[in-house]
């Protein structure tokens, strides 16, 4: 696996987020240096981070939305479809799959687990909530992709057990953040709570 | 203002949360190494990062989880309260308003804003919907500290209207990354569809 330096994925991703939101808006081509300002880059960068996809615009024309787009999307494994599970029934896993934003994103809820007797069974859009015992029979049964924890109660108990079950890829909501032993697990950490404390740091020290 | 590098901020955010769920463990004190291991980084690292913060560990006893607690939640602008408004009547701002999570943690959210007309008016636990025109009226009445952007659909206009009134932080929960023109504006852009999409480019790449 050629090393991606993860400051660079995150721009990548970035620069896909942003091309989506310019196909929504019918733009069908873009400048380097409008698509890095709209990135929050200068277009040196924009073009050095490109090159490891591969893309190269057109002088004068710029890059076509709808191409860099696709390139973009291929590269970060966004053109397949993953199978997520949940781990923990909470308001925050009911908005997830209530929502289906994910789903439309190419990530599809297949299960969702809990431990709590009273939640074993209940069924939220379409998504059994199985008892996380039953995790090896789901395994089983489907190709898991990618756990979600989503839970801020007992994060350790569903991480120990994707873990303990083979799931590679994790996506801890909670937040209380989690690092995998084992450097083959991929665990990233996304909490609100964290970036609300980024701009605490920032407005405490704001004129001081 | 002293410059934190954003990695150190972001370790010193973790150091914080994994201290408060061994204050949840009821654990009183833990070693360096320990509070390196369950925040995913060496021994080393950690006392640098910590000497940001001008914390110093007692030699063979470690560090007073309580103690080094309060000093990261002082030097990170977590012992004071933050007040919040959200941008959006959707199912993550309902979600958001609905879970009191972020008020637990002194992030208190004092209005949502909105531009369709039948969501105006709306009260969701305590919390009001106004049409985004009257912002200008809710900045005068209190003091807003950060607002969260919690729409797919408009939200450069939130954005927008936030900059336009004197907000200096941001939080963009939308799949759609912003930046600021002006640098005095701190926006953290945390979007659940990039950190999954972290973990597909990961998988994709697995075994390759």
């Amino acid at each position: 696996m050629k090393e991606l330096p993860e400051n660079t994925l995150n721009r990548l991703i970035i620069y896909l987020k942003v091309l989506e939101n310019l196909e929504k808006k019918r733009v069908d081509s873009v400048s380097s240096e409008d698509l890095a300002r709209l990135s929050g880059v200068n277009s040196a960068q924009l073009r050095k981070d490109l090159s490891f996809v591969g893309t190269l615009g057109t002088k004068g024309v710029g890059y076509s939305v709808k191409a860099l787009k696709y390139n973009l999307k291929k590269f970060l494994g966004r053109t397949e479809e993953w199978n997520v599970i949940i781990g923990g029934l909470t308001p925050l896993s009911r908005y997830l799959i209530e929502h289906a934003q994910l789903q439309k994103e190419g990530f599809f809820i297949m299960a969702a687990f809990d431990t709590k007797p009273e939640n074993i069974g209940v069924v939220i859009g379409g998504v059994s909530v199985y008892n996380l015992d039953q995790l090896s029979y789901v395994c089983k049964a489907i190709k898991v992709d990618i756990g979600i924890i989503a839970t801020d109660e007992d994060q350790e108990t569903y991480f120990s057990a994707f873990v303990q079950h083979g799931i590679k890829a994790i996506l801890n909501l909670s937040n209380y953040p989690l690092f995998p032993e084992d450097e083959k697990i991929k665990v990233e950490n996304l909490s609100i709570v964290h970036g609300l404390t980024k701009l605490s740091y920032y407005l405490k020290n704001l004129g001081s």
